[in-house]
This record gives structure tokens, C-alpha cells and sequence, in this order.
């Protein structure tokens, strides 16, 4: 058995950190790289895309809406076609840095509001496969399960895999519990750990309304974020390893 | 006989305009595209792109310091290294945009402020040339004539072209007169072609004080960014006709 | 008969123009002066601000959202207090900038999008005239007449006018008809001004679907930021001067 | 005996968060408040101004250069007026937020690469003054000891109060010891402490080569942005007490 961590890093600005990038990068085995859109800067994204590559950790862009002050949680108003053209760009430039880095982007996920809308709307969702497929390096796509962005890539041929969240919780429909609903995010390393390894011994993932969901997922997404956070990450990766599950990326 | 006409395209933001591209690239071969630095943004970006690439004119790109509201003509303070991933993270964003437009970026040539530190200090030429050179692409540079920039490119082997100014007075020692002294400028488009063919066909350029000076030049650039600037433009391109000479872009 | 002509002003950014406030500062008699958020910085506020006080003309500050890629034209989503916050602070900064001018700012115009969604939706109407009302100087409020935004200011004390839009058709709820419909706009100088003078001396608005509607308002709002529109703005004010109506200040 | 502790604060920035100002909030007596130009935002500027109203700390404002990517530690070629009209816009929108908080700006002091450009030269120190001695509220300066910007303000008859800093090294001529030097920068609380005790009682501060110096200062400025900076600010009000020293903001 094998299973991906992924995580949002690079997301400093300036003179501000935002989470502690180089542990977070001692536990994940994928990199979702700001693209200076919702957060980062030249100087972040090629820090980044360095630690990443010299861990060997696979590295992705995490394009969003360019928006700072909002930090890419606020849907800004645009056309499908805008919005591809605003990954385009911001894809081109992680993969301009990482050109300079030597090293290489592989896949996209985007983040926060643009993410959310694209797992619902299939025109965006649309727009940004179309972007990711015209970039080059054979870019992949990673999705939340069960989305319109996966099947927007599956039914483009663009490579995609499919990602679960370790510490939040599920609707009976696949969906994740909205953040205003009590129990919906996991606070509880062990009992976030434990729920992952019996999802991937099973297929199988709890709901939050009891009983479960089938699900299908090629890599987890920890966050990193706050200290807390860190310490989750790093207890769901022993957990894994205990488990005799092997962390590894996605793409290999 | 052979020649380039470039010009700077592609410097509008969000609701505000600049200049007429459309009609600009009816007289240019090369389009030194912004890319979101010191002008321009994805929308921009893209429609310029597309233009260029419909009327067959070879695209440049454009990045100048990362400071709208003094569009690129004063030097913000950056280490030599921290340029270069300025202008990785810019080249890159357009290319990421270019490939969205089903074209290409073949050439870069920086803006402003950052143009002339690139002409005269080569520690900032350098850390340019490697960004190009990293860059996917085999990039061209287009640098001023004479400049550290055209040594720099030359000596790390990335292929480079050079121009001159059309509507610039020329020192005895081949570099341009400075914008605050009289004569700088050239208001004329009837003397600045006839400055012009006359150049094309000795290889000597006119100086301000009298005299001639031995330039090498593959391409000419043009301003288009007033109503004034483009009929000189149109009227160098007629010229250039009228004397036998070529018009044609130095990337073939 | 007396009636106050307003315009958007100020709204050129950096290197870059929009409209010809000259000459419309030739026109008006009250100038809406963006803030710094979706449009202007420092420097065409001050611009701006001493224009208008040169000629007389009374001065509004003109807050929209922090977007000058959308112009202010799309909604941010925010809190009704952060627009409160947000408004405070762009108008805060004109008053600095207008007391370096040595004059005032008397009102406060929402632009754009923000306008759009005072007039509709009542706690931000509450909001921002809250922060008119903490703001110093005794600021009045310039609503679209028949809007939230109008009976917000009323109920809270605050001075408050009423503008209806040259060249926009009405429904007969009193609303504007929306840009999407044929003949939304007017675009012929001569009927505006026809249909202007016609409401001066009635207080009866034709509306797009025949009959006319019963309207307030101290101000008629004319656009400059299109050489037609200043023709238009000129063509009107030339035309109730010649019907014998006063084009004055609202604000004495 | 009495001075005055003054600390850089409200210089978070949308999501990203620097220093713990709260904590500060309770060791200094008088706030220099980030402006939205090198730091800040609406959201975190009302915050801050609500923040240290409700602890009675005096509130400045902390003008610097519109450049977050720098923390305004760059200094960005500006005309004189050009600066002057920044900070007129910068302060006013802090005073925006203040009315709407209902508290007052009492003072301004220059952020960073800018205040240093102050200290020197005199043109620039003269905008600044003139632009804050136009806002209304009577402002004060709060003023490097010793510095061109000490002088323009007290020449222009505006008040002006002189800080020191509590972790910086001096030279023989009261200027700071530059960062790039040993011994620059004081990592020790007691040392520190000791170091302001002695300067109290006497007026003679220590300098780096042996010797002291004579000046006069009203405030003492204290860094917060790190965690070990918010332990020097509560050691160094801590011994100030031991010592019988009152603290208390040099605006009464």
C-alpha cells in the first residue's frame, strides 16, 4: 500500500513567513507551490521550489485568485476564459523559476476559492484544464476526489489524481463537512491518523453522520500552516509508516 | 540590406490603455511584450500575444522592475540574484501565457530602469543572461548596442542582437544622449529616417556634436506610445521601403 | 431652477490616463475623485483635488473596492463592516491629500460595484454611511436616487442628495435599465439633454417602456472618460444653460 | 524622572501576521501604526488603532514607502513632494481609521528606509514636515535625536520629540552604528537595560569605540517582531521601573 502527503507551501509574502515551510517539507512527499497570485513572490517561490527539489519532494503549482489581501478565499468575479489565462500565468512563472532552479513543476492544484469553484463549476473547471493542458512539461492535475476538475481532466486526457483531506470530515456525499458545521475539521492527530489508515486498508471513509463513503484517493493533504498543523502532519506520516503504508508521490 | 523595427506593446492595465498596439504591429517585426512587472497583466498579456502572433511578428518579452505606478523607470534596490528571479518569474509568466496562444517568446529585452542598469553594470547583465539562459525556449537577448548586457550574453553564449534608437541622439562614445539634455530627442520622423537609411547604408551613425560613430545593429526601435510616436513609426517603416532596405524580423 | 453636474474624476493610475479631467472640470460643478482603491494613487488625487479647487468645483471623495484590475466594477466579497473600514480609509487618504491641497472634500459618491450594492442591500448602505458619518468634516452623502444608500443616510442624519444619470434609460420602478438591454444607454447628446431639461422642469422621468416616474434629485451624473462622453457632458450643460436652468453646486 | 517606550506595530499584512502586538501593546505607551504603504491594511489598521485606544497608549503614525515586498527598507527614487504626498495620503488614511475607531493620530514618525532618508536629507525631511504640519489634528514628529528631520520640524514650528533605541549601538557623532558592523546591534535585555538606566540618570549615552555621548530624547523606541524583542521590550520596562523611571507617552 502507498499513499502521497501533499501540502500548500510557499506561501510567505515579503517580509512576512507564513508556516514553517522547511518542516513541512521533512514530512511531505508533494509541494503545492503559491504562484504569487494568493500569496508568494519571486524570492519565496524559488526558496520553495529549492528546499523542495533538494528533498527530492515532487513539486506542483497552486495557482489563486490574485488576491493577497484575501488570500485567494474570496471569489473574485471573472470569465472561465480569464481565469485560465490567470493560471497560465501564474503556472509560467513557478515553471520560469524553477527553470532557474533546475528542477521542474509537475502537476497543478488550485487553491482556496478557485479550487472550490472548480470542483463544482464545470466551466472553470474546464478553463483550467484547458490552461494546464496547454502549458508545457506534461503537466497532471491534482483534485479533490470527485469533482468537476477531475472529471474535466479525465474527459481532456490531462493526467489526474485525486486527493482526500486528513482533518476534515466527510458528507455522506463525498463532499467535505462545510467549515461551520461542528466536527468539521479534525483537531485530533491520533484520530485523524487512525481514520486514514483504516480509509486506505478499506476504500472505505467514515461520514460524519455515521456509516461510510466509498472514496478513491492517490494522495492526502496535510496542512502546515500553524504548529499544530506541523504536528498533525508529522503523526499522520509515523502512523502511516507504522501501518506499513508507504509515503511516496504520486508521481514517481 | 536588412532591418528590425521593434517596439514596447503590451503596456495597458486592467481598464487603462496604452498606446495603439493594433496599429503598432502593422509597422513592427518584433514586439517587446510587458509581462506584468512594470505594465501589463494576463488579459493584456494574452490579447497581445495573440495579435502578434496573427500578424506574423516575433515575440519578445519585456520585464522591467516590478513597480506600476513608476512604470518601470526607477531602480527599486535588489541584489543582482534577486533580478534574475525577478525576471525568471516575469519571462515566465509569458511564456506561460504565449503557450496558452498557441505561439512563442523568442527573444528578451528589459525595460526601463532596469535597461539601462543591465546596459552599465554587468554583474545585473549577468544574473539577466542567466535567467534567459536557464529559460526554456533557447531565448535570444535583445540588447542595446555597445552595452555590458550585449557582453554579457555574448560571453555566456546565449545568442543576442542589437539595437538603436530611432528617435535618439547619439555621444561619440555610442551611448545615448541623456533624455535632459537639448537634441536628446528626435520630433522629426522625416530627419530620424533619413538618420536612419543613412546608418543602414554606412554602418555610421550621426553624434550630437558633430561626427560620426561606428554602430552594429540588427534591429531599430520605435515608440508607440503617443499619437505622434506612431506616425513616426509608419513613416521610418516607409522610408526604410523606399530605400530599398528590408524590413524584416532578426529573428528569422 | 437649479440643478449640480457630478463626474467621476481623478481616475487615471501611475503612468497611465483615463478621460480628460481638465476638461471636465470645465463642466461640473462637483468632482468624484477616486481614492486609491480601484483606481488613482497619491499624485492624481493631488492632481486632482487642486484642479478642481482651481476651478471652483465642490470635491467628493469616489471609494470603490481595492481592485484597479476590475476598475472596481466586480464585487469583492467582504463584510459590511470591512467596506466600512475600507471607506474610511480611502476617504481618510483624499482629506490628507486634500488638506495638503489646502482644500476639502464635502461628500462621499460609492463607486462602481460598491455603489451598486449600497443601493441595493441595506447594511452596507449602513456601513458605509457609518463611516461617513465618524469621518470628519461634516460629509454629505451623493446617492442614486430611490437607493438604500439614500434611505440609510436619511435615517442616520446624514446630509444626503440625490443624482439620476444623463445617459442611462429608467425602468418605472425608478431603476436603471441594465447595460445588457437595447437602449440602456443614450447615446445621443442632443435627446439627453432634451430629456433632462424635459425632468428639470417636470420632476417626471420618461422611462424605457413609455409613461414617465415621479424623481428626486440635486445632481445629474455625466461621464468624461471617453472623448464622446465628454462632447456629451459639454452638450448638456450648454443646453440647460440655454432652457434658463442654474448649474450649480448642490453643496453652496 | 519619565520617557516614553515607542514600538513599530500594526505591520501584519491580509493573512500574514508579524510581531505580537498585543503583547507590546501592554510594555510601550505610545504606537507607531503601520499606514498600508511598507505594512498594514484596513482590517489589521482599524485593529491595531482599536487595540491601543483601549489600553491608553498614544498612537502615531508609521508612514513608509508604498512598497511591501521590501517592508519599505528600500528606498524607492521619489521627488521630495512626491514623498510628501505619500505620507499626506498614508497618515490620513490611518486617521480615517481612527475617527471611525473614534481615537486620534497624535504624531508621525517616518518608517525604515524612509526615516533614514530623513534623518539626512533636509528636502525630504521638509516634505515630510510640510505634509504633517497640513493634516489636521495638530500632529506631532517623533523624530530620530539628533537628524535633519528633528530640525526641518523644529524650524517649521512643528512639535517634535527625539527617540533613541534601546538596541542599537551609537558612534561618537550620535549616529546609529551601522548593521553591517559588530556590535551594531544589542542582543542582550540586561545590557540593554543597564545601558538606558545609565543614559536616564546622566544624559550620556555609551558609545562603540569607549566614551559617551550627550542626547536628549523623549521616547525610547523598542522592537517587538520577534519573540526575543518582545522579551528585551518587557525586560528593558521592567528595569526602567526597578529604577524609579516613570513610563509614560511624551504626548500627555
Amino acid at each position: 500500500m502507498k499513499i502521497d502527503l501533499n501540502s500548500d507551501l510557499g506561501e510567505s509574502f515579503g517580509p512576512w513567513t507564513m508556516g514553517d515551510d522547511a518542516a513541512m517539507l521533512d514530512v511531505v512527499t508533494s509541494a503545492n507551490i503559491a504562484c504569487g497570485g494568493h500569496a508568494s513572490d519571486p524570492e519565496t517561490m524559488f526558496l520553495t521550489l529549492t528546499q523542495a527539489a533538494d528533498r527530492g519532494v515532487v513539486i506542483g503549482a497552486h495557482p489563486g485568485y490574485a488576491d493577497r489581501e484575501g488570500f485567494g478565499r474570496r471569489v473574485i468575479p471573472m470569465q472561465p476564459a480569464e481565469i485560465g489565462r490567470m493560471v497560465a500565468a501564474q503556472v509560467g512563472s513557478l515553471q520560469g523559476l524553477a527553470a532557474l532552479a533546475r528542477t521542474k513543476v509537475r502537476y497543478v492544484k488550485p487553491h482556496g476559492a478557485l479550487g472550490n469553484l472548480a470542483a463544482d463549476d464545470r466551466t472553470v473547471a474546464d478553463a483550467i484544464v484547458a490552461a494546464v493542458s496547454a502549458l508545457p512539461g506534461h503537466l497532471a492535475v491534482l483534485a479533490i476526489s470527485g469533482t468537476e476538475l477531475e472529471l474535466s481532466a479525465r474527459a481532456a486526457g490531462v493526467e489526474v489524481w485525486s486527493e482526500i483531506f486528513a482533518d476534515r470530515a466527510y458528507l455522506s456525499n463525498g463532499r467535505l463537512v462545510p467549515r461551520s458545521r461542528d466536527g468539521a475539521v479534525l483537531h485530533d492527530a491520533h484520530l485523524a491518523a487512525e481514520r486514514l489508515v483504516r480509509f486506505l486498508e478499506t476504500g472505505h471513509m467514515p461520514v460524519i453522520d455515521g456509516g461510510t463513503i466509498k472514496l478513491a484517493a492517490q494522495s492526502v493533504c496535510v496542512h502546515g500552516d500553524t504548529a499544530g498543523a506541523t504536528d498533525m502532519a508529522r503523526a499522520i506520516r509515523a502512523r502511516l509508516k507504522g501501518a506499513g503504508i508507504t509515503v511516496a508521490p504520486f508521481l514517481g
